[in-house]
């Protein structure tokens, strides 16, 4: 894997990032959906694990640096435009994904005429000090 | 479900659309990532089945209607951010939700330094009749 992987990605029709569906390669569990510019598509292969980039802050977001919940990469796929990737990924640390402590950002379910948070929260990231999530995630994990 | 679960969802973050993420509800394999915008949504909500947004051709996507690949909602969720819905299928029809055939339209992978088509395609899209792909779906499933 390298650039050449890279220069078939479409990053141009969306302004330079593509959306990416982590999804956890054991359960097949669907983690959260982050962005990458070509940047972060290229750490991640470099690396084995999952960098994202925030349109927020403009920057590389290395997923769990601050946290230790980050993801090991075991499989990329594209999907057929091109234009979206999914990761299959070990979610190490806390095995929490959503930087509010849940496994999955996709906790909460339309029932009974609104949302409801259907899971337990597996750790507060409270421990992760003070400037957890505003510092990884601004506005929230895609940011 | 009402205007009370679409009014929680941050539309505008993203110029009126956002990310949605089909998932087959049994297998929990990603199938798709396509786009809803408000309409859509609700659409999807009162039908049952899934509705997307066509950024390219600026109109709404009732997906299946030609091919027969519709897909029943078994369950919505949101992520954390109300910026990215997740929906749990049934992929009826031939059982392609790609558009050109497949199961999935993740069916290529990263492998040994580029990207290989890894699965079978279930059917050949042919039969949907020419304006197939073009009609639905101009530049690909997300469009």
């Amino acid at each position: 894997m390298s650039n050449q992987a890279a220069a078939v990605i479409d990053f141009e029709k969306n302004g330079g990032v593509i959306p990416v569906i982590a999804q956890d390669h054991a359960s097949r569990r669907v983690l959260m959906l982050a962005y990458m510019n070509r940047e972060a598509f290229l750490e991640t292969l470099a690396t084995g694990r999952a960098c994202y980039f925030s349109r927020t802050r403009n920057a590389l977001w290395r997923k769990g640096e601050e946290s230790g919940n980050f993801q090991i990469v075991r499989e990329i796929r594209i999907d057929c435009d091109n234009d979206t990737v999914l990761l299959m990924v070990e979610q190490r640390g806390d095995g929490a994904a959503c930087h509010k402590g849940f496994e999955s950002c996709f906790h909460t379910k339309a029932a009974e005429g609104n949302w409801q948070v259907v899971e337990e929260r597996l750790v507060d990231p409270a421990k992760y000090g003070a400037s957890y999530g505003r510092h990884e995630k601004p506005r929230g994990k895609a940011e």
